[in-house]
């Protein structure tokens, strides 16, 4: 579709002896406040460390490795054990007027992980990793405390092991981490039943400049402005999250996700919507446009066939309907509970979706949706390989836009695209749904391996998140702000809402210690060349 | 139970003629501002208007306006006709170094409404009344854009005309606005299926001081720290909300209150826990404990009779099952949607109430609680009258602290009355369920009529508040902080949580003309003399 030979390597990644790291800046006396804390072993400056610590895993941040451009490469690397440690080493971080930058799984896209590149003062890069516990089970709440740098599926293994789970599966699942999900206010593929993350997090302990913030975990509260929210989504820039109280889960008797197929995508998403305010309550609704629908068929297990997914029969049947075989839109509904409840919606949304036209082609699909959910993201560094440049971008509007800001997106892209005489697809699907509207998730791909590959990328970027802007959307459903969306945030929540979000971030941390940049501008040069006005 | 003779009257309410008015304090300057922008009707200094805008409608409030003390009255009420009045007064007032506080029903029950006593400027009360419209519907997204200062049922009138509903319903919904409700994070008796206003409400606009809010009605973003979540629960303190975009939903076909006894009310909680993790969603269950049981059946319609909600038969079906009429608990549970989907959910819930050993008893006594439901806080003051002190105060717990909060707090509340000499009652309702927990809502009586009313009242708040925080609970899940409730902030965040609020407060409104003292203390002399240190 966008003619790239994918047999061909056209980008080779270059040596890591080959890249110019610059030296660490940590001065011995910061050093020697740290291995006093630390213990020499978890606190490291050698070159890899520290270039693995530079960057979150944008398409931005591959591409700029790929061709040497490091960014503000942190100065240390450290490696805390407990919440202790993490109170002291942010006191003398603080004390050394240091830049702290709390790093979960690394996998952050919109370049919340990176120091400003203008940045004199020494940056640290806190890895959580070595709090990776689930430290208690309130197992007659379903709650759980568990510590901030586990990553997703050995938290799913401690809980799993005592017949809970958290539910919580977003695509960077296998490589992000609990402290991650909440600073960037993550959501998963199940949310509709088990909620965001903003949901599922009841409290938490964020240790701050001679400080420790604890919210004890509480279903509902009416405490003033909720400060746990405040910490949500707060990317690094109010203090470092050390663990937090989630909501768990009894692993359900049955889970199912049932496949269906509509004529289009408009009618797709209008039976989500049915599905949505029905009296059912499923586990997931989502449903993919006509591009999308023929990209998941091009994976299906025997490459290129159709016939993983949909066989020769149903195809038939489609046509016989009067479909489109181009425009069809394919739909997984998630169904958890006991094998009654599941029979019992599986009812309800069956009549909805042939309500609106639509089709069941029973599980199998889903069972290799299931096996393939976490790999897409894992495609862009093959394809980048192949001079493709593939990215993400994802916004929720209200019902009534749904369908408008899909068509508008799509045509803005497109537009670019032949403006600037590359060639590109995007796809969307939508993916997490609330009573008033939806998430969609736009994945685009741009053939362009030249030098210019990064500013038709920017180009690209900056189309559909103005599309976003335009049409009723948000600048991120999931995948938080950092300093890629930022430029964005004013058209998001309005100038006064960037005011109040500045005044917090003033307040707590006037040093401008805690991740500067992010979220809220500070005026200095940034990482992207983004922007509205570009 | 304690020892009132509801046939005489104890404590007249004094003549408002009698009540010694402070004068305005209103200067020229600002008034002669203020009528250019509302016209002159529209800019009240008169004594009544001043007083009824003094205070909202705690139990100390009504108590000091009976014996005289008015507090810190307000100089003028302003009635703003729309925004754009409402931007040019705030302006007005700030830059007169005046103190803005918006009012809304003046309902509130924890001293949010009230200037600190101390408060030397001008205090202006913002009545948000004539803003009462319902401004569109969108009818795909089911959201409503209404203004902040409609009551309940002008509100729920509206939206009905066009066969929608918010399913919004807090004790208070007669007299209570919507700008009130996001204001203090307000929840209603069927949140557990239509969520609490801080689900319910989507976007909003807020006037600040030289700058408007404006957040676009979103199902969900990861726009950075929440400001929409700052906002909910503010009570004024970062600006004046004029209008909200707000989740609304279809009348639905069926509604249903069923209602159930258990033996006790631990079976009672046991079994809400129960309904709650299962696969049933129903849209309200709640459970009184024996106490409460007992008030209300004396409440029936025939007084004094248990007849009118349970008949003698089941009755005597509960002797012949060996349970203590004494301790019975009753409880309702709630369903909505389809004629099938509740006779479905009905049946999930049957067999829960069932496995608790609880009994079904039909429909009648829902038909009763849906005509009292909004009657019970008008009682307090014909209980005054009489020389009885009544509130109410509400918590959270985690599921696992829920039977002991609840027995730990009566506990603590009659160890208080036995020290103080004085006849007192206390009873609770489960009201509001989460996934890992649930809101109880206490109600407690006082006889005492002497002049040390109110201190024995202060002194039994705070053992309820104490006893809250010392048994995994929070300060308040929807009556807010204001200041009542501002001295147990720091044992609820943490004084880091505190610090935050504070940061936020301080950076928003430097100048504390934004309804200071509230949520967080300015470290004036407060209105009550309660303190977790008193």
């Amino acid at each position: 579709m966008v003619g790239v030979d994918v047999t061909k390597t056209v980008q080779p990644i270059p040596d890591f002896d080959t890249l110019n790291v610059p030296a660490s800046q940590l001065s011995d006396d910061l050093r020697a406040a740290l291995v006093a804390i630390l213990g020499e072993r978890y606190v490291q400056t050698d070159d890899m460390t520290r270039v693995v610590h530079a960057f979150g895993k944008g398409v931005r941040d591959l591409m700029r490795v790929r061709r040497g451009d490091l960014g503000r490469v942190p100065d240390v690397v450290l490696y805390p054990a407990d919440q202790a440690q993490v109170e002291a080493l942010v006191d003398a971080v603080v004390a050394a007027d240091g830049v702290l930058i709390p790093f979960g799984g690394g996998s952050n896209i919109v370049a919340a992980l990176e120091a400003e590149p203008g940045e004199t003062r020494q940056v640290v890069s806190v890895n959580l990793g070595r709090l990776n516990k689930v430290l208690e089970i309130d197992e007659v709440s379903g709650l759980a405390h568990i510590q901030a740098g586990v990553f997703g599926p050995d938290m799913e293994d401690q809980l799993k092991a005592r017949g809970w789970t958290m539910g919580h599966h977003p695509d960077s699942f296998v490589w992000s981490t609990l402290g991650g999900w909440i600073a960037t206010r993550s959501s998963g593929m199940q949310s509709d039943k088990y909620g965001d993350i903003a949901d599922i997090c009841r409290g938490l302990t964020m240790v701050m400049p001679g400080q420790v913030l604890e919210l004890r975990p509480l279903p509902s509260s009416s405490s003033g402005p909720s400060v746990r929210e405040m910490v949500l989504g707060s990317e690094g820039r109010l203090g470092v999250i050390t663990s937090a109280w989630v909501n768990v889960h009894r692993i359900p008797e049955v889970r199912e996700l049932q496949a269906y197929f509509f004529p289009t995508y408009e009618a797709g998403l209008k039976a989500c919507e049915a599905i949505v305010s029905s009296d059912a309550a499923v586990m997931m609704a989502r449903v993919s446009d006509a591009v999308e629908t023929r990209y998941i068929m091009a994976n299906g297990k025997k490459s290129g066939k159709v016939s993983s997914y949909v066989n020769k029969a149903i195809q038939k049947l489609m046509v016989q309907k009067g479909w489109d075989l181009e425009q069809i839109a394919m739909s997984f509904v998630g169904f958890e509970g006991s094998t009654s409840h599941v029979r019992y919606e599986r009812g309800l949304v069956g009549r909805i979706v042939k309500e609106h036209g639509g089709m069941g082609v029973g599980k199998g699909p889903g069972t290799l949706y299931d096996q393939k959910k976490y790999d897409t993201p894992y495609l862009r560094d093959f394809m980048l390989d192949r001079g493709l440049v593939c990215d993400v971008s994802e916004t929720t509007t209200p019902w009534a836009y749904a369908a408008e800001i899909h068509t508008k997106t799509v045509a803005a892209f497109h537009a670019k695209m032949d403006e600037l005489g590359v060639q590109g697809v995007l796809f969307c699907h939508l993916s997490h749904s609330y009573h008033s509207g939806a998430c969609q998730y736009f994945t685009f791909a741009i053939n362009d391996s030249s030098e210019n590959a990064e500013r038709t990328y920017d180009e690209a970027k900056r189309v559909v998140q103005q599309s976003f802007m335009d049409f009723h959307g948000t600048v991120s459903h999931h995948h938080g702000v950092g300093e890629e969306h930022s430029p964005w945030m004013e058209q998001d929540i309005s100038p006064a809402g960037v005011f109040i979000q500045r005044k917090l971030f003033e307040g707590v941390d006037p040093g401008n210690n805690l991740n500067p940049g992010k979220i809220v501008h500070d005026g200095r040069p940034g990482i992207s060349s983004n922007s509205p006005d570009a």
